[in-house]
């Protein structure tokens, strides 16, 4: 088609009020986005120059080949926030930067940890992961030993059921995506299926949990249903194909896909088969939420269907008016993400997105969505649908049920954990991106 | 079901010759692995031992969590092997180490790197992308302007056209996987479909090709069929998530899905539309192969159906007859992998391996079988068929029609490209692994 000929956008039609685009516009093909109007991505896009200018390094030789490569040097800013730089005693979190990201996997250097004792340093030679209890055969396997068992491989999503936590606020706290929701990254995990493990020690018939024990300093240790154990949990070993790391619990850790970040315990080495929970520290403290009617949950562990939008955010100030993608990650411990809508109005009208292949359960699914800025003000929501129906609630809804607060919330107060509704981004008309409520 | 009942791995029926066992016993319902028969994982796995034993990392505070997080120092053999190490004035290589790896992903760190004048050191702010020539309106892309335009992410793989070159040798070369096929990596690509952006500059009916160029000091440019450029060709800037590392083409480079390596342009920053090809050098002369009746390959472009097995290999020595899983990985420039056939005694009897979910078009797809090493001799091989049928070829019908060589292959004799054909594996009594042509 002639350029003359191909529509601009805008020509195309809405499909939600504030500038939503029907997502078929994502293909690119017969629109026009760069156009001297405003509608397009404007002043970005330049007319070529002639003859091209040489960067100094298009004259010179480069640098020597590392044989474990690292980022640009013009990358170092895309790191992980540290809570606790100075190791302190207490809990450090380091959060993922989603607003600095694309696609699915999170890069292993930018994966999000908690440790409640520092990184320790395991020799891997001299770890041992022990199966005893209500078992038939206690069992001591290496690294070496765990080897030699059946892989797996799965793609997919961890998060701190302390993740989103200043949502809980009763005024939104001023912040970017990754202060609010960097506890949660996505990740390649590869290694041996709990249940051919638990096979191997034989399983007593009166076991109903499996208390699962780290080795580091503070000994964590969660209880976790022998259902879950033999439904989907894999001993981790490897993170995007590589041996995990620190942060991640190297050299394993119990991974169950779509279980609250604390139950993956890292550093694993112990599974004691139980016929009742150990009503351990994290378990009865700070992961059972108090309710407001003084009721609380007990063992809330999924972590349920949940999106947010990370470009536009906060910090990724618009340059003016035109075509900007609406970019964010979904996903749900039920399953695969179904569908994700968005709006540009603060809720009044939604449109579809487009889901970027593939989409994986319990994994996070990239969602995009066209959108025209008119430099006038909006407020950009997601909100998630997975594949067995749920749907991520309205702020509204949870904090009727859950409460709310007037003090940062914190992980040792309530309410903190377990938040998965929308966030809301308000864009002004000089195109700062605010964390608001709508 | 109780211990005692289970089958041992002997009950197992086999499923191909030399202990190959049918792919259910992936799933490791039913079997036991571990037994005092040697016909388990044997000495490696231990009676688990009362009290459990703290190593030092359970009694310490551990490490300051870092920004961005590196592996564990245990983990510092984990690295490309570099060929150029003294950054002498040629090609320089970093191979992926298969053999240390799982799953589908390759990290970062980790991606094969082929650079023909070092790694630039590219400010991305002046870093600019022209499309000029057969085009309406030729135009230059800063960054910025290009995360403007509709994004997509895809997980796929790249290889170097003389990857596995060493097969064409008259003598099976002794050296490792990474050695043999470390010039192919997989990794989650973001950006740009080239056709958005070529559709942006307008398409002169003339244009039939794409001259890529690169900002690197040789401005390596190939020639691209615009049939290419606008089915599934990328503007990739994000890798695994994060901006694209300094030896794939940062700040941005082309990624034609399935295409040999060196067409995928890295420091991308020019692409003119043509009526013909550029017939540069690298085209013309280092991976047209020339074939024993003297004719020559000119745009052989495709990287054909492939597999090799990744573990065990070479370095990696079995500890003792029993039970192993043979894993790798197989790829097309078609599109999905079909099946993995597998071979524990050079080719006579075949067992169909399983297939890890996802099976994605033009990515690794990572193939595993269960085997029981009696002890004896082995050779291993992997056979893959991709999902329009083809499949790989044996290295005696690749020789006959490309010729083998007397002195180790290189990039500039021949013949040293696209060798696709099936790897051996000897094993013999010790254990230990050798390549071997079978």
């Amino acid at each position: 088609m002639s350029i003359s000929k191909r529509p601009q956008l805008d020509a195309l039609p809405p499909v939600a009020g504030n500038g939503l685009i029907d997502r078929r516009a994502l293909l690119g093909r017969g629109v026009m986005f760069a156009s001297a109007a405003a509608a397009g991505v404007g002043s970005s896009v330049e007319a070529a120059a002639e003859p091209m200018v040489d960067g100094p390094w298009s004259n010179e030789v480069g640098a020597v080949i590392a044989p474990y490569q690292v980022a640009s040097r013009f990358e170092k800013h895309v790191v992980r926030t540290v809570d606790n730089p100075d190791n302190v005693p207490r809990n450090s979190r380091a959060r993922t930067p989603h607003h600095l990201l694309q696609g699915i996997i999170t890069p292993n250097g930018l994966h999000f940890t908690i440790c409640h004792g520092g990184v320790p340093d395991i020799d891997p030679d001299k770890h041992r992961l022990v199966i005893h209890g209500l078992v038939r055969r206690p069992l001591a396997f290496t690294l070496e030993a765990l080897a030699r068992y059946p892989m797996v491989s799965r793609i997919g999503f961890v998060e701190c059921g302390g993740n989103s936590a200043p949502l809980f606020s009763n005024e939104p706290i001023q912040a970017n995506v990754q202060a609010l929701h960097g506890l949660a990254s996505c990740s390649e995990w590869s290694g041996v299926l709990l249940s051919t493990l638990l096979e191997e020690s034989g399983i007593d018939p009166k076991a109903k949990w499996i208390i699962a024990e780290g080795a580091d300093s503070p000994r964590l240790h969660r209880s976790v249903p022998l259902r879950k154990g033999m439904e989907d949990a894999m001993v981790a070993l490897y993170q995007n194909g590589e041996r995990i790391q620190p942060g991640q619990g190297y050299p394993m850790r119990l991974w169950l896909p779509g279980y609250e970040g604390n139950m993956n315990v890292k550093y694993l080495r112990r599974l004691t088969l139980t016929e009742g929970p150990a009503m351990s520290y994290y378990e009865a403290r700070t992961y059972s939420q108090v309710l407001p009617d003084g009721k609380a949950y007990q063992f809330y562990f999924l972590q349920e269907v949940k999106s947010f939008i990370s470009s536009p955010s906060p910090g990724l100030t618009l340059k003016e008016p035109g075509y900007y993608e609406i970019s964010g990650v979904a996903y749900s411990g039920t399953g695969r993400i179904a569908k994700v809508m968005v709006s540009a109005d603060g809720g009044k009208s939604w449109g579809e997105a487009a889901l970027q292949e593939p989409i994986l359960p319990k994994a996070f699914t990239r969602f995009r969505m066209p959108w025209r800025w008119n430099g006038g003000p909006a407020v950009l929501q997601s909100r998630a649908w997975d594949e067995a129906g749920n749907v991520q609630p309205t702020r509204a809804e949870i904090i009727a049920h859950r409460g709310q607060t007037s003090r940062p919330p914190s992980v040792l107060a309530f309410p903190s954990q377990h938040y998965n509704g929308p966030t809301s981004w308000a864009i002004d008309s000089k195109g700062e991106v605010k964390h608001v409520y709508a």
